[in-house]
């Protein structure tokens, strides 16, 4: 058997670990859930972070790697509707790795703990021969009845989003080809460095019945829909025009011309939530949440019967291909 | 500050986050402890192992080195006297990296999760630049009144080990001088590639009410004892003749000529049991446990009100500054 590529390896995972026990719900969605005997289920994440793959040591200020790190996990608890509660962190340390850069990570990973009252409670530090190496595993909370899943997108389902898409992409593409820092370019990049999960969204969603579905986007809504829609054995169609693109990121990409879409459905890295909520309550979760929260719930389609994923633009089915990006 | 020790990164990290909530102890043990409204102790230990620091790929059968990686975390469930439950496993693996020799990592890891009913749950699985990296977090779970701690050793409390010490070294040693392999020498490097964690031996430990402190022998006992005393501000008298070696270990330091007290001390990666217990509830524990286990204790030493640990061999203190490996 091939293992070329992440999907095929989990999959391959997913088959070797896939008998849990009957409170557990394990491999294949943003966290692991595990119901305790009192009423609480404990959600747990884990992330890893290697230097050269997902950062570039020279690129990334250490604090706002740090802070990302605890993020990104955070993001995946978010996802599941819980709250975050204890983080466990595991650095390997290349040899001569300098002191102060090393003191500015932790500070970066406290203020995120910190932003969460997460309590970092062991880990592992080691050394490593040649690359850096961050894996955090994080732990969260939430009364068993809240907590929301892949798998339980219901058919007419309103698909909706909590922030805007692309932004994060567009920052590193602005680092990439080493734009002029104007201030949309540093909103931008601030975005990709520093994403800010959406705890508070997701616990609000997972308290309404109406919120059938939860997960965050990290990979870029194309693949991270496509993912929820074959858990939830679902199809759905998504309108382009209805995807949310920031000021920042359309006026940068008019500037630069950049496809703001393609950034937007394929980037990754946007840490928002994606939901889906049954077509009768979606009205009054979107009043409600703006009245909440003072920020927009963007919808952007619907949960069908079929197993595909379509794409239309103003009313007119389109071809789309968008790929994520393959770490292997 | 300079961090250029794995002991002064812990202690600055231990600093950094050491306010914990009540129920809660964080850093500083095999395993951080959370206790649950319902009785039952969490404990939650992570392990990170990187290639050419920790483990050679050309080395080591990824079968074993697989088994091995699961093994040294349940090792830590077990020093807290807990019953290990669930794994989250981080693989990142280099491009190019072999699909056979993956599968065969897998099946190491599936063979020792199997031994002790251990479920994964999840993980997170990238690409890595040059080198592989392996993290394991671990979930135990315990009756509150039985967990063990390294804090809590008494004066007075005698110092038991579960197992031969220095095994695991001689075998190492063993690889690195490409011995020829004989009976003696395969079985060393079978306790170095496959250590088989004491999880049954802590659990019936962590019911006796005399047993007051317990940790796993990973660095060595030279450091680990240290590090008991430490944490328990207590110190400790080490009787040399009493430390145990395995027959096949002493056989193969005769026809080598290598120091087995040097071995057992300060090699590292023994992985059974250290605990402390009640003078007097040594002898009826001994008893007791020699005859569920058909395996011996050994006792080595004593808890001193000190805060040194001092070495005795046949009644004269000697001088041994046995140092353990430092990764960094």
């Amino acid at each position: 058997m091939p293992l070329t590529t992440e999907q095929e390896l989990i999959r391959y995972l997913a088959k070797l670990f896939g008998s849990t026990p009957p409170s557990v719900v394990g491999i294949g969605d943003d966290a692991a859930a595990i119901a305790m005997a009192d009423g609480k289920t404990w959600v747990v994440t884990t992330d890893a972070l290697v230097e050269g793959v997902h950062f570039l040591k020279e690129e990334i200020p250490p604090e706002d790697l740090g802070y990302k790190a605890i993020s990104v996990n955070v993001s995946d608890i978010a996802a599941m509707a819980a709250e975050p509660r204890y983080a466990f962190l595991s650095i390997a340390l290349p040899k001569g790795c300098d002191s102060s850069w090393i003191v500015r990570l932790l500070d970066g990973i406290k203020s995120c703990c910190d932003e969460w009252h997460i309590a970092v409670l062991g880990g592992d530090t080691v050394g490593s021969k040649r690359d850096l190496f961050l894996n955090i595993t994080l732990i969260g909370t939430a009364n068993a009845d809240q907590v929301r899943y892949r798998h339980t997108a219901k058919e007419g389902d309103r698909i909706c989003v909590t922030g805007y898409l692309g932004d994060s992409a567009g920052g590193l593409k602005a680092l990439e080809n080493r734009c002029h820092r104007s201030d949309g370019i540093e909103y931008l990049i601030h975005r990709h460095f520093r994403p800010k999960a959406h705890v508070e969204y997701g616990r609000w969603l997972g308290a309404l019945l109406g919120v059938h579905a939860m997960m965050d986007l990290s990979d870029g809504i194309a693949s991270d829909l496509q993912r929820l829609i074959a858990s939830s054995c679902k199809g759905a169609v998504v309108d382009l025009a209805a995807i949310p693109i920031s000021p920042e990121l359309a006026k940068v990409c008019e500037k630069y011309s950049w496809d703001p879409l393609q950034l937007a459905l394929s980037g990754g890295e946007d840490y928002c939530l994606m939901f889906t909520v049954a077509e009768e309550a979606f009205e009054a979760m979107r009043r409600d949440f703006e009245t909440a929260f003072a920020a927009p719930i963007f919808d952007i389609g619907t949960i069908t019967e079929g197993k595909e994923l379509i794409y239309y633009d103003r009313g007119k089915k389109v071809d789309i291909t968008y790929a994520s990006y393959n770490h292997f």
